[in-house]
């Protein structure tokens, strides 16, 4: 798996011209790091003196961004697979009108699958901008500048994910899939950018406030 | 270094308790992946046919970008450096006057070595992005959304970052100084939004015209 390499490796790999790792496990990596920060705020928190109040939501908060921090590196494969699959048909044989017609109808269930990977990725990276919020609102102020990081990291790979849902959509000829797909796209979109505000917004007040 | 852990162990770190590393290395390692992403569209694009009048172009956008990414994980060591300087300062005794004047004077130099880390970061999560606009530009249309994703990475770990210059700044007394870091704070993030804007317009249109 890409995330057992050191740090180092993988962004070597990624900076190659190799076409994979790519943008699209960078949205995924990058996911997995907002996703962490949002769990160091929890982890601050809890069991923490003057945070007793709000110690079970912040539990409940742990265990959601922890879940989707462990669920971003097997997003991360198979968005690599998703994109070799396509690959893979790409090369199929294309002398007859039968192959060409196979070889469509192969790309163009490929080409799904390639854009419900980073969909998949760009709707965890809206639940880490929404877990920032609560984290921002109630963690341990001394934290609150992590739950900012955490949510500009959610919302920027959630855009990094969609430009891969993009490209793979650019490429599908059912009109109903890609028009229901770019709806979704521009609803999670609006409501990561008007989350990750309101949580900067409480950040910048708290560090003024402190 | 923490750039020569595994991914799975830099990001269990992340998520713990520990103070460090958190959100300032979260955004020193999102550099390093937009950097990254912006080297991958250069190697893709140099030596390739059809780009042989953008190949010099890209090749010192290659040499930029690299140094940008290998300059990175240093940083990343130095903000954690400066917040172990601060932490140290606090814990020194302040029982008499002067002990209480020799900490303070102690704390304000480090609270101004401890922003001007992350503001080094910043900057450079700043050139990151102004790379990232040639790159989609003229690179390989086929990576068009890598760049679009180095973009992401550097306006995003650029306004992390910044959060990091902001906590610092709070307990900074020189007035003068505080305000000039922020003006620089203020232009350099309104600088890099309005290039990633840039650089997503030409994503979004070469995606739609490929």
């Amino acid at each position: 798996m890409f995330t057992d390499m050191p740090m180092n490796a993988f962004l070597d790999a990624l900076a190659s011209k190799e076409p994979v790792p790519g943008g699209g496990s960078g949205a995924a990596m990058g996911g997995a790091l907002g996703a962490a920060l949002v769990s160091m705020v929890c982890n601050l928190t809890i069991g923490k003196k003057g945070y007793e109040a709000v110690d079970q939501e912040m539990r409940r908060l742990l265990e959601q961004s922890e879940a989707i921090r462990l669920e971003m590196p097997r997003l991360l494969e198979a968005d690599t697979q998703a994109y070799g699959q396509v690959m893979e048909a790409y090369r199929l044989p294309r002398t007859t009108d039968e192959e060409k017609k196979a070889r469509e109808e192969l790309l163009q269930q490929r080409f799904r699958a390639a854009a419900e990977v980073p969909m998949t990725i760009a709707e965890r990276c809206a639940q880490i901008v929404n877990l920032a919020l609560p984290a921002a609102k109630m963690g341990n102020k001394w934290a609150v500048s992590d739950a900012g990081v955490g949510a500009l990291f959610g919302e920027a790979c959630l855009r990094a994910a969609l430009l891969n849902v993009e490209i793979n959509l650019a490429s599908i000829n059912d009109a109903a899939y890609v028009a229901e797909m770019r709806q979704k796209m521009a609803a999670l979109e609006g409501t990561a950018t008007a989350t990750k505000e309101q949580v900067m917004d409480i950040v910048h007040k708290t560090i003024a406030g402190s």
